[in-house]
């Protein structure tokens, strides 16, 4: 599905100065180096997950067992670490994964699922922000409610009655504290790296309306962080505009929401430069 | 997709005195409150079962740790269990969440998948049984090997040869001696409090050559039973009733058991009033 | 959807001497007897091998409890063992039910998904090799890890440094030493007692962006053994090229990896005599 299109869409990214052309860039360059993404992920999002990395061009590896950390994590391009379905079973596979990719110099992703739902899914995320992950992707109640409780632990329970409970505020807030990139989804995603924003305006709202979007973007910006992993900002918000992107082509052919997910994973497949270069809506807001 | 159509169909709901207004007027109150629903539920299903509640209008939540549910559970509308995939490991979460929901007041499912396949299947399922679950939804042998169960362990080992291999009867027996709402699903499904009997009929046959249709129902009926927990009885026949009748729409469009769980997830998130009010087939049986 | 063209289906097949005819025989039967496939699967696969056995005939049955393989697994017409998302907690159960599968003289299938990726993976799959699985399926480079390290466990450490690289040499020795017939799986599908093997050329390459499609087979595969356990070097070619057909024939109506996947399994629940007869690409190697 490649061959000549593909040829003079690589000119035409050259070309390109705009964001569009970055887009364009990143996901040739994951189509071109299929890179490894590990996800220990929740159960729901297993199957979606690895289907939009594969359509992406990437190689998703559900490895989650702590026995394989040590041999596995150090080989492969990136890690998606998702909260979705947590247990004690699972925790310290994810904080195995996420150290060793560290230290393997491995960029790694974090989804705080519901991150609110309990103490214990708190904590756990809490101890994850800490070992570094190099972008945190959520909702705006997620990244609120992380933005808050990373604040309390810092001021060691002191109020914080004065928080913003703006999404954005407390996205910046957030990258700051913890030294991720933070991605607060919505109908415009903002990622920013403390300083800068960046807005992503792709996608529907029917998204909402299928489980597990949220954690397959995560994933894609994994597979985009893993080819570049010098520039997790802007890999980030390309991530996101193309997942957006894809949605959009997918709605245009869908009936409802289970046919929008196939059609928005064929279309993930099949996005071609013209595509992404036209209608690819990303700015520099700060 | 709402709209004028929708407010449309609420005054024909409201003069509507059968059972297609009483489906109607369900599924708008879970389309307009999204009731929290938390699923404990089998591997298989969990991607099918939340597309579904999303599409039906519903909030899923997947949280099965045992180190979530006190903070969890109390909070969600209704609760949903599901032991297609039961391990020793998830099984105290299931008594846990049940007790919890319990507790609060909150109206719980439970679906025993394949109960008869093990001794730890059935000693878990009898139970379950045990913690007062709002509705119980099986196929035929699943509530016959479950209502057998029951009479075995209630007469201590006595000879129970005389039961019914009837699926209706066991299904009146079994909510006799459990308090619960029966459902056993067939071709014609039945729903039972022990004395009064309603039926449902919607459905094709070729949900069964789908996985998980019969969890992702049960599911529904929690959704439904959410919204009207002081009637059991009339919210799961006609979770039932809508259920089937996504199917029957989405068949007309399928090629196959795999477009027709498009299709069905599709139709379950357009349905509107016109098609529940003509369409939907549930009587009253005795 | 069988009726009388499956009538004359069974003429045709019983007049056909070729490997369409028996493929169809295979499917024929797969459909009537509906074996029962237990499949302790990794996570991401479950949902679509459940329904690619259902789409086929067979009842599959997601079982993977250690407290419930004594009462279950003797009852099971097959079983199939697949490691993609090995764990201490799940391994035993896949060793208990592999040896309870051989006790009750069952055939069972292992899929050594991504061998190599650690030691834990490899020591667990060499185990269950040991334990006698009727048919291994996987991948060149998995058959060919595999091979090597039972070269390497049989030769106590010694330099293995000859061996072959070549995936159906790797086939061949790894059906020798091990007594299970060995599927490798690619552009062509080479299946081998260690002597005789066996060409199947059914198949799409998009296959290779559809998460879990070589799992899927490999549950397939025990359907097929499972009605014709006697021979199961021509069950398993059977099994690969009915799900390369089914593939191929969806392939015709998709725009993609996701519409692929749905069209794949409606067209092999609609799989006719003629399309197995006139499309079945199966030889004999040598």
């Amino acid at each position: 599905m490649a061959g000549e299109a593909e040829a003079s869409a690589v000119e035409i990214a050259s070309s390109a100065a705009g964001w569009g052309g970055r887009a364009w860039g990143f996901l040739e360059r994951v189509r071109s180096r299929a890179p490894l993404v590990q996800c220990i992920t929740n159960f729901v999002s297993m199957d979606l997950m690895a289907n939009a990395l594969l359509a992406a061009g990437a190689s998703p590896a559900m490895v989650h067992s702590l026995r394989e950390i040590e041999d596995f994590t150090p080989r492969v391009d990136a890690l998606c670490v998702n909260i979705g379905t947590l247990s004690d079973g699972w925790l310290p596979s994810m904080q195995a994964a996420a150290a060793a990719a560290s230290r393997a110099g491995r960029p790694w992703v974090l989804d705080p699922v519901a991150v609110s739902a309990s103490d214990f899914r708190m904590e756990a995320c809490l101890g994850l922000v800490a070992l570094g992950p190099t972008v945190i992707r959520g909702n705006p109640s997620e990244i609120i409610a992380l933005c808050r409780a990373c604040r309390n632990r810092d001021s060691k329970g002191v109020d914080s009655s004065h928080e913003s409970l703006d999404a954005l505020e407390s996205a910046k807030s957030l990258a700051f504290r913890s030294g991720s990139i933070v991605a607060v989804s919505g109908a415009t995603d903002y990622i920013t790296d403390g300083k800068k924003v960046i807005a992503a305006k792709n996608g529907v709202a029917m998204l909402q309306k299928i489980t597990a979007t949220g954690c397959t973007v995560t994933a894609l910006i994994a597979a985009f962080v893993a080819v570049e992993p010098s520039n997790p900002l802007e890999a980030t918000a390309c991530a996101l505009s193309v997942f957006g992107l894809a949605a959009e082509l997918g709605f245009e052919m869908a009936r409802g929401p289970a046919s929008l997910r196939v059609h928005m994973i064929d279309s993930l497949h099949g996005l071609d430069a013209n595509a992404v270069l036209s209608r690819a809506q990303i700015s520099v807001v700060s």
